[in-house]
Order: C-alpha cells, then sequence, then structure tokens
C-alpha cells in the first residue's frame, strides 16, 4: 500500500537529539522502533526516557552494535534506518553499514550527522578529522550503493539559545557577551523539535532520496551580531560585546586539549567561518527544509528567546 | 653502547601535549624526530613551533598515518614510538601500529593516552566509548606483541588550574565556583612540562615495560575542596562554592549535545568519580612517576597557582 507509512528505526534513541526523532517518528504515525543495549534500561537517567517511548507505542528492540545478528534482525523488520549516535561512535556507524547491506531491506537510511556538512566545511582540527569521520561514513555508504539522505540541521536551538553561546551560564547574559569573530557571519539556529519533524518528512520524500537537507529556515539564518541584537531589544538593555578575533582564537585552539578545543574549534567553524551558510544549496546535492516543506510551522529564534526575557 | 640514548620519533608533536614531550626529549639528549604533515608547516599557529623544534636539533620527518611507506620509513630511523595524537585520531593509530609491527625494530611505543587509565575507570557515555577506543588500540599493542608504555598523567594542571576548572574564565575565581559532587574525592595535577620529563625518562625503563605509569607526586593530589582552599589562602578570600550533586551533573550529561557531553563526563569521572585515584596501583600492571624517579624536581600545585594571586 503506497500509502502506508514507512517503519522507522533509530539507533541512538536516547541520545541527545535521537529522542526527538524518535518522539517526531511516533507522532507523525510511523511505525517506530528503538534499538536500545540492555544495559541502557537501567540507566537511571535513560529509564524514564525509555518508559516515556512505550507510553508512545515505540517498539523497543534489544541490541548492540557489536552484535551483528541483532542488527540484522531488527533491520529486517523495518523499511528506514536513522542512526543518532553519539559523536564518540561515528566510526561504529561500518558496522551498521554492514547489517543493512546484508539485511537488503531498506529504503533509505540517515547517519548520525545533524550538524554541519561535513563535505562543505572549512574547520580546524581536531573539528576537521572529526568531520572527517562522517565524510568516511558518507562514503561507505555511497560505495555500498545504500540509499541514504544527509540531514544538515546547522545548530541546536535548545542547545545554544539558552545561554547565547555561553559556557557555564543557564541563561542568555544580562551584562556582558563573548562574540567569536566578527559577529557578522550567518549562523542558523533549529529548535530540536523542529530537527524531528523536518527529518521525518525527509525519510519518505524521493525529493531527499540520495540529497543533503539543509535547515535554513529564513527567519533562523542570523548572524551573531543579529542574535545579541534581537535579544537586547526583548530586555531593553545594551550587552558589553567582547569580540575573540580570529587569530587569538585560534591561538585558544592550539593552547587547549581536547575536548575543548573541540568545543572552540566547533564555534570557530560555526561563528568565524560561517560553515553554516557559506555556500549555495545547489539541486545537485542537496534542498533546503523549509522550502520543500512550508507546511511546518517551525519555531523562530525570536519566539524562542521570549522564554528567557 | 649500553650508555646511548635511544632515538625517540613522536607523532602528534604540534598537539596540545606533544610539543612538551618533544621538548623534553631533546632536552634529555635524545635524538628527536617529529612526524609532520607536510600541511603543517604552513599552518600559522603551528609554523612557529616548528621553527622552536629546529632550534632545539629535532629532526623533522614528513609523513601521514594515511601513507604506511612514509610512517614505516620514519619508524625504522629510531627505537622508541610516542603518540600524541589528538582525541580524534585515536582509532587511527591501528596504521600507526601495523607500520611498527612492519619495521620489527621499535623498543617501546607509547600510544596517546595522557589521561585516566582507559582500563580502570567509572566514566559514563560518551567518554566510556572514547576511554574505549582508547583501551582498543591497548589490546592491538598487545595482540601484537609491541613493547610499551601506556602514560596515565591524570589532570592537565597548565590547562585546568589557571581556571580551577571553571570555564570561559582566564584566571581561577575570586567570588564563586562551582565544584562537582562534593569535593571531596581526589584529583591529580600534573603540569605539562613534567608530564614531558617523567614521560621521557620511562621510554628506556627496563621497570616501565609493559606497564601503566601513573603520575601522582603526592603534593599534587588534591581534592577539589583542598585546591579550593589552597586558593582561598592565597588570595585571603572566601568564595562562594556552587555544589553540581552527581544525579544532576549526569542530567546535564544526559541532556547536552557532543561534544559539550563529553565535556562534563569528563569532569564527572575525575571529580565524582575519583578515577585518578580510587585504585592501588598493583605492581604487576603499574608503577607511580614519582616514587620512580624521585630525582624529578616537580612542579607543586601550591607553587603553581602563586602566579595567578
Amino acid at each position: 500500500m503506497a500509502a502506508e507509512k514507512s517503519k522507522i528505526l533509530v539507533l541512538g534513541g536516547t541520545g541527545y537529539i535521537g529522542k526527538f526523532i524518535i518522539e517526531a517518528s511516533a507522532k507523525a504515525g510511523h511505525p517506530t522502533f528503538a534499538l536500545i543495549r540492555e544495559s541502557t534500561v537501567s540507566h537511571p537517567e535513560k529509564s524514564k526516557l525509555i518508559e516515556s517511548f512505550k507510553t508512545s507505542g515505540v517498539t523497543l528492540l534489544y541490541g548492540d552494535l557489536g552484535d551483528h545478528e541483532s542488527l540484522v534482525k531488527a533491520i529486517k523488520q523495518v523499511d528506514v534506518v536513522i542512526s543518532t549516535l553519539g559523536g564518540a561512535q561515528v566510526d561504529d556507524q561500518v558496522k551498521l553499514i554492514a547489517a543493512i547491506k546484508e539485511a537488503g531491506n531498506i529504503k533509505r537510511f540517515l547517519p548520525s550527522e545533524f550538524g554541519i556538512d561535513v563535505d562543505r566545511h572549512h574547520a580546524v582540527e581536531p573539528v576537521a578529522s572529526f568531520f572527517g569521520q562522517k565524510a568516511k561514513i558518507r562514503r561507505a555508504i555511497e560505495a555500498e550503493g545504500i540509499p541514504y539522505t544527509y540531514i544538515s540541521s546547522n545548530a541546536f536551538a535548545g542547545y545554544f539559545l539558552p545561554t547565547l553561546g555561553q559556557q557555564n551560564v543557564t541563561s542568555p547574559p544580562r551584562d556582558k557577551v563573548v562574540i567569536l569573530g566578527d559577529g557578522n557571519v550567518k549562523g542558523v539556529y533549529v529548535t530540536e523539535e523542529d530537527i524531528g519533524t523536518y527529518t521525518i518528512k525527509a525519510v519518505d520524500d524521493p525529493r531527499t532520496l540520495n540529497k543533503v537537507v539543509y535547515f535554513r529556515p529564513p527567519a533562523n539564518v542570523l548572524s551573531f551580531n543579529e542574535l545579541v541584537s534581537l535579544w537586547e531589544n526583548k530586555i531593553k538593555s545594551t550587552l558589553e560585546k567582547i569580540y575573540v578575533p580570529e587569530d587569538q582564537l585560534l591561538k585558544s585552539i592550539q593552547e587547549s586539549p581536547f575536548p575543548a578545543n573541540l568545543m572552540l574549534a566547533l564555534g570557530h567553524s560555526m561563528s568565524v567561518k560561517g560553515d553554516c551558510t557559506n555556500f549555495e544549496i545547489e539541486p545537485s546535492f542537496g534542498v533546503e527544509a523549509s522550502e520543500i516543506y512550508p507546511e511546518v510551522k517551525y519555531t523562530t529564534v525570536d519566539n524562542y528567546l521570549n522564554a528567557f526575557v
């Protein structure tokens, strides 16, 4: 039946972005499966999440990337596989690719991405190597001829906006703000709920087959200076702005150990190099989410910040 | 000649800890070689460092982990290989192991470690997976029968102490301080210069062959509360202490994206679980650096903090 919703399996569903993907999938009426490790069920933080998955009608499957048989068995039950495995497990996705290849039934695979396009960036080390791992996974998928969609969702609004990217604070700054570079390059901030919604829309869409889906909802494409100015207008106050020039940032990256250097180099890629927006999306390799799904009423940065005034 | 100093090759020498290893090696009179990528020579930040290596008499070799032939050729010129490759390149060390195996002449290999013992920790994800990658490299070395030493140098003093682990500040706190857990578990802080000195002493030492070398210089084994108290005495002022209970920290780890969750989980392992010090060093698997090298006048935390008063 053509109208039937595809069955979706999520790996890494109890992780940061995974839970939003699972919730969006269940909400959209896809039969949704979460592959979790048996040890995860008793994890103090994750057990609550797993209960909420059950309430949403999600089917739990027990398995592990290291257990090829359980992986193939899980994959054979579904049409689409979405990986939201964490940054330390990127390389391990070769095992998932091998299992998808063996199962032979998957109509679409979305590897763990959900950030900047790892084939179009100007990041320095150690982010260059980290993006390189994700790019290698892309090449492995393409080499195996597995149908794919790569999600380039840019910055997580729910992580970035509540602090305006400032560390060690729990609400947006009211006195001073650190700005990487000159603050004029455009970033993109998308809420985790909207990342879930757009991602699930993409899984059955022929327009996104073997393409990158970029998230650039127009109201949320903002320079850091615009973001600060938006916030200043809301709190009716002017912040002291501390600009960090690129050479000083590069020096800090060079002089920080892992993973502090990784955090700083991500900031460099996004806020100094503008890797969320510094290229045109060509139809040969990509589509833009808000353009192909205009029906999604996404949360704007402007609205999002109102909660913190 | 038995008294001749072994020749040392360092990979990752322009990285955070690598430069201290190179400097210590050259200073101790070891013929020292740095394998660098040709592209690194023109890197704005690293070119200065490379010049200083040349001044210290270090021989530069050009090569890349991906180029097996260049790797084998470099390895054949030396006796000892030290890897200080960054966190995103841990897995890639399998290529280095293959080259060492083929070269067949290496008397000691030190893989990239320089932190907590990855076989004896209580870290949660994503650090558990990250440490797992390092442990996998250990197992590969052991399986190939390559003579090794693993350096567990605990926390980098030069990174941690100038801010007392507080983010977004450039000097130790003077008003308030965030403390993970109850602040009573013991951490270990060692300056990068001392890490270089102890590491180079270990490379030719039969007592460290196929062992872990732990760095626990007695004056630098301090709980976070002791560290704060030491600082308070120096500035003659009392800080407001904000304690983050373990369950709240675990929740933050769970609700932060990569790599912020990695930073927090490292803090959890070190400051809540006490993974620097929560086990006895048994002669079957390890030795303690300040015990076997009592001649090293290490920098104490107490002295180190004086520079910031």
